[in-house]
């Protein structure tokens, strides 16, 4: 059994792309800048976006972060987006979701430039994805892709599952697992919670991505041997051991579900380091196209 | 078993848009209008062409032919399409496939307004049939919709394998079957060219999607009881003892499979005559969203 160990790999992804944006300084290039946006005071997406932003300082490239009030409108949204779109020194920006409930999420992801989409929400990129043509893909996964290729797990003529439709993680693996090339050419299945008898299915995967967010779903009885275990789930279970009240818990039961895996992420530390890696390389493809 | 009747619905649903082109000629509004380009003289790109016109006229939509030399440059194709774009009398227009080696389809395809494109090609109207957002679906992948609801398939929690990932009807078909709402809901399995062992895969269908191209290719052996099949597959086979010297064939053994199926549709007269009924709807629906 083999351990995908996110923490190294997007260790290794944000050294290579150190060591590219040096040789742009050296050039005397413009280094990458992202800008991200938040509105409000949400802890966690403070938490996530300074996280961003610390790794964009990691890695040599600029970075601008725009803090809007929770009581920003809509028009001011739109207005501040149109300025990042038409400002030539950023190469991609996010919007940091969720928006609070007087703006229309999906009316602003529509304004977004879909060049400097480093996100790769906007309905012209995932078009683009399902269309086999070059895109900016979502971070999560791709960061997934890039796992699989780093640890050259084989996925030609495998059996993926996916669990879970959501838009940034289910619906595009799903899409990108039967993709012509590799990481692809997987048969795939997507189940989600309409799904009758989801046991009878995981257990004739050679390959299971579970994106569901219910701790401990998949058990050992549910996959077969040497299956490829990508866990994408995140709660938070209370844990009065544990010094933060709490245990980041995966959807896979790891303790036993590792012992018949091939390859599985261990969470934290399998999926979710991987995402910031995959927008810092989003922005550095944005930043190079940009120069075309 | 019921024959999903293509022939049938898609007269059905031709009257309906005759019946709502009328009521607008009653109110005094413009009707629909449709747009069709095609470069170079395929015998078979100019009958698909012309039969889309003769729809258009049928319904009482105002249709426009455009025929360019084979040897049109892409720059000219892309300023006929600037101008159809930018012309108010054209609510909608459709680039017939296949073009000619000189012009690159992707990009001319990415040239035409989402807001005009009719046959749902672009990426971003792609991406929103993706994301669940209210966009033109291709008419194909529409039309195997629209046979469902017609009559009344049930397809939340049935297994749905898709046989073949093209653009135009595996990937979108998968996508919409296990979509949010009805039809859809479905857990779906897309297979392909490096799918191992699609039989065992296909027996365990609920609904069957076939758009592979070979002839006869999914036999009784490979299906269950009550099977729904929905085929998507046009192969000319040659048949000296049929007037034309061919017969039209599908994906599907029909007489065997039939003897097990709940729904199947016929080749021809199943999903063939759907797909310009749903090219017409569509352009119906571009004419009244150009109005609000």
């Amino acid at each position: 059994m083999t351990i995908l160990d996110g923490k190294k790999v997007s260790n290794d992804i944000k050294n290579e792309i150190a060591a590219e944006v040096q040789k742009m300084k050296d050039n005397g290039e413009k280094v990458p800048h992202l800008a991200a946006v938040i509105v409000g005071e949400d802890g966690a997406s403070l938490t996530y976006v300074g996280s961003k932003v610390r790794s964009c300082e990691r890695v040599g490239f600029e970075s601008t972060m725009i803090c809007l009030p929770h009581t920003t409108s809509e028009e001011e949204l739109l207005r501040k987006i149109k300025e990042l779109n038409e400002n030539d020194d950023i190469d991609g920006f996010i919007i940091q979701l969720p928006l609070p409930p007087q703006i229309d999420t999906q009316k602003v992801l529509m304004a977004v430039d879909p060049s400097k989409d480093v996100d790769g929400f906007h309905p012209e990129n995932f078009g683009k994805l399902a269309l086999d043509m070059s895109t900016f893909i979502p971070a999560t996964p791709f960061g997934i892709l890039e796992l699989l290729a780093r640890y050259k797990v084989e996925t030609k003529g495998k059996h993926t599952v996916v669990i879970g439709r959501s838009h940034i993680v289910g619906r595009p693996m799903s899409i990108l697992m039967s993709r012509k090339g590799w990481p692809g050419d997987s048969t795939v299945t997507l189940t989600h919670s309409n799904t009758k008898d989801i046991a009878q299915i995981t257990s004739q995967a050679d390959i299971i991505i579970s994106a569901l967010g219910v701790p401990n779903f998949l058990t050992a009885e549910m996959v077969k041997d040497d299956v490829v275990i990508i866990d994408v789930g995140i709660t938070r279970v209370p844990d009065d051991s544990s010094p933060k009240g709490y245990v980041i818990t995966g959807d896979v039961d790891f303790e036993n579900v590792s012992k018949k895996a091939s390859f599985i992420t261990p969470v934290p530390g399998g999926v979710g380091p991987m995402t910031i890696a995959m927008l810092l390389k989003n922005t550095l493809l944005a930043r190079v196209q940009r120069k075309i």
